[in-house]
């Protein structure tokens, strides 16, 4: 399957930006885009990475999500070193398509962080007495990082 | 009440910015900080909005979910024209502290979205031989967006 990217949204209306069948996805100057993945079951966040538009293109024609390492500066399939593949259930954009929704199945052990942990956001912002902190939550870990990524 | 919110994330080890409790949230170059509204019942993805030191702070403080317009350079109580006000129930920040996440109660009609949707992400994308478009979910709107906005 050839799929086909439009890249080219200043041809596009706001009004068939917003309410067109038109995928014109809104790259960044680095030539990536936001992707938010979420659990396909219960709606819970697990990440937020960054695609090209290779990494997008592979995602859909695959049904694996890759994204783009920006630290790495390489296509980067999800799992590669720690078996925590995602699968893409579904794919969404949002009003203005400068943002995608991804709706996976985490496989592997279930942890999407690297971190060994399910989902990035495992700490709560506290604010107690005028200071602000963060509170880990008890969950424990999937994995050991440092077993995992052989550090 | 002061809201401390640690902006010298250099004086932290990739240790302590993972695994610690203090917040340091990544503002990019342009002092923003991406912020994901979730509904704090269901998890479905709201919309994505970005923050400044001054939003964060106003939101952590008062309860009620204030990003910064890009578009408009200026402060946004979100739902001050629109009456789509959101509560913030819960905030959370991911393993490098350059997204937020808000849990919120959406009020009002309960429509996060500016085209009168409750979730901006309401087109899924598709791919049909070969070809990639949107399909947009058959639920309709919770407010006309040209009688809340004037147009």
């Amino acid at each position: 399957m050839t799929a086909k990217i439009i890249s080219n949204r200043k041809s596009l209306s706001p009004e068939q930006l917003e309410n067109g069948d038109i995928f014109a996805p809104k790259f960044d100057n680095a030539g990536l885009i936001m992707a938010i993945a979420s659990d396909a079951s219960s709606n819970e966040i697990l990440m937020v990475a960054y695609m090209n538009e290779e990494a997008l293109k592979l995602s859909l024609q695959s049904g694996i999500v890759h994204y783009y390492s920006r630290s790495r500066s390489a296509l980067w399939k999800k799992g590669e070193t720690s078996g925590e593949i995602q699968k893409l259930v579904e794919m969404r954009t949002d009003c203005d398509q400068d943002v995608l929704l991804l709706k996976v199945e985490q496989v592997g052990r279930g942890a999407a962080c690297h971190t060994g942990r399910k989902s990035c956001f495992y700490r709560q912002i506290v604010t107690e007495n005028g200071a602000i902190a963060l509170k880990t939550d008890s969950t424990p870990r999937v994995f050991d990082p440092d077993k995992v990524y052989k550090k």
